[in-house]
């Protein structure tokens, strides 16, 4: 498999050039160029053969980077994130041409905790949830995002409210409510810890990020799984099946 | 709801006994014949008004139990182990008459978990699966009977072999290997703990019990849910539906 | 051993009773009076033999437990909480003439956790440390009692405040964070973690409460240490010791 | 300060080169020569300034780096494992000349984990202990080193046998027994965990390593804390002080 990658420069760009073995990268595409390395800042000079577009770059460049995949008639994996309403418009509109799986989320084990996450929140109708979400402690924003898509997953089945703070609160706890919980400390890569309990019984569903490689490996597979594909939208979910 | 308890006398019938709230016991067997308080050795003696049947008592007692329940014409729930292949017959015989449900393990954490391993380990084909369990010291059998429930659960989906000890062993873990590991220690009622780990990332499912009365819990809610339902088996599965 | 239980009747008063195995409860002091089996309401009254006196009443009791203490020259676990200063110098006077254990917990892996707590905080002096506690859905004030209790002994080594909610905020934990997080779910007994976390590792101390009966064991564990020493006050660690 | 490496073209020199920020490598030995950048293959041919010497190359190279240290009158921060019976009688002898730090894991949380597991076994004395270890799936020897090192300070304390395979033993477990257990999956890095149970109370530590980073950060900081001191033997344990 022949990569060509999108924001080659960037961290997850980066990622993906390193942990190379069954798949090629062949160039990819980068503010700065380095034509020696194939890394061009122009879609148009890029003049290296590919089976599949991953792009890990910023919101501008999505627009130009559907252009240039439509254009060459390759599967596009779509990472970034941010995506405005239009450029999802956008994909909507390549699908016709090319396949594409966007998510936000490429990691294989937080994709099945969401689906997992639904199902329990479906099983267990009247345990009461709770989530924990740690991270280092430069973060700065709370809830995590993967803690955000996880309260999505249950409040599918559920009617909850978030609550973040109880202390001093002296109420008891709603059945409807979902406590939210932010660990800071050390450098922690990303824990999420989904909590279900009811009269003596309580089932935990945590995963645990080692590295942001998982996203890396994640969009590897999500190409591996589109080359050969009728075009359309795939959900990253059927990697799961 | 009223419930007629086979077993009455034993720790999870007077767990029933001792839980009522939303629903009343109405009478019971037992090899202590006690009529004050409608407690019954000989089933033709019955002389009380019931909804429906919880069976905790043991294999010797069951076919009359089931006799019992046709001969009344009323949903039984059968929470008794180790029962006989023409026990299972009979029960499939009298299903044609009265709802019925079966089931080795009433707690709904427990079957949502086993519901769950399954999920997961179709979800996560590649990833490497270790179990761990954990009960009290006197607990001579290993490992548990859950636990094999759950190993039982992700064998549907992958061929796996069961590793027990790895010490001194000098080798690489195999794919489709699953340590299996037992911890006996103080008082612990009964934790289970699935492992599904891959590159950089670990998601883990653990079930922890409180008290025994979660098997009688499960039990009453398998009974409110055979009342007035049409003759036939049903899954306890289904009500985590 | 013989046992004189204040508060007999009470909740810890029952357990202590149900569990006697290697000591005797001979008697107690309960507000219903209950001669026949040696349950007083007016401790003049008293006419048993006993080894030892174990308060687990409420705080205006406290007071005549003493008296009667210091009168029968026997020694006191004092267990009951909210005392006031007059009755903490009341303590003080009477250990001069009986040997006296008082504390707010004598559950022993919760003491244990609490010197450990004071240790790590000494070893681990640049860690990020947080705290988790969890307990069923009926308990309205927050954080835990014993959650405050390990709190004030990682503050013993270290200058730390306190961070409920860390939502919406956009800031950076600071070092001398400690985030408290308070969860609340199903019938959970008791639970608290403490996280020391530092670059590229994480060091996690879990207590988890099965029961109530943990604080009638140290108790009683207490009682047996108490007899036969010398008039004071001991402290409950020792027995840590 | 500056570091001088022995082994500087090793997995753990490159991790000290890499993450130098608050230090700077001034130069270091190996096999492969490289004097452009102050790499030496002959410690008599070493021509730069240095202030403390880090040792983390194989133990065939341990007595040169010795006579190194001496000759140059540097404390020696001595991580390489494996050393022979006259090797270290060489550190010793040396330690009346310079300042030395010599150990076989330099993480500040496993040395941590190390005094707390002898206290709580002191403190918890008719506990049930079991202790897990957890690492990837290429690991072949089993139990780790740093479990090893675990159970070796409990047994500090307590007499205790190690049970590695409880599966179908049918007896009930002994009290001075010690269950360890073995998880291989996926890519762990290194986790431990202590498990003390008594009736309805556990207490759990667990550490959980990130990357092997952790080990280079503790040479570094035993490297710092040389500088200055009289010459003698200093233990890494100091620094948890």
């Amino acid at each position: 498999m022949k990569v060509f990658i999108v924001g080659i420069t960037g961290a997850m760009g980066k990622t993906i050039c390193n942990s190379a073995d069954d798949y090629e990268v062949v160039g990819g595409y980068s503010i700065e160029e380095d034509l020696e390395n194939n890394i061009y800042n122009d879609f148009n000079k890029v003049d290296v053969d590919f089976d599949v577009i991953i792009d890990f770059s910023n919101k501008n460049v999505v627009d130009d980077t559907i252009n240039f995949a439509v254009k060459n008639k390759k599967p596009l994996v779509e990472a970034t994130t941010g995506l405005s309403d239009e450029t999802f418009k956008k994909l909507e509109e390549a699908s016709k041409e090319i396949a594409i799986i966007q998510s936000g989320n490429y990691s294989i084990g937080v994709n099945a905790m969401e689906s997992i996450a639904e199902i329990m929140a479906k099983m267990l109708k009247d345990f009461d949830i709770e989530i924990i979400e740690s991270h280092h402690n430069q973060k700065v924003d709370a809830p995590s995002g993967t803690a955000r898509m996880l309260i999505d997953a249950v409040k599918k089945e559920r009617d909850l409210n978030e609550v973040y703070d109880r202390h001093d609160l002296h109420e008891k706890r709603k059945p409807n409510d979902i406590g939210v919980h932010t660990i800071r400390a050390g450098s922690i890569v990303g824990e999420h810890t989904l909590i279900f309990a009811k009269d003596d019984e309580v089932l935990e569903l945590t995963h645990r990020a080692g590295s942001k490689n998982i996203f890396a490996k994640g969009a590897i597979k999500a190409a591996r799984f589109l080359i050969g594909k009728e075009p359309g939208r795939y959900d990253f979910k059927e990697l799961l099946k």
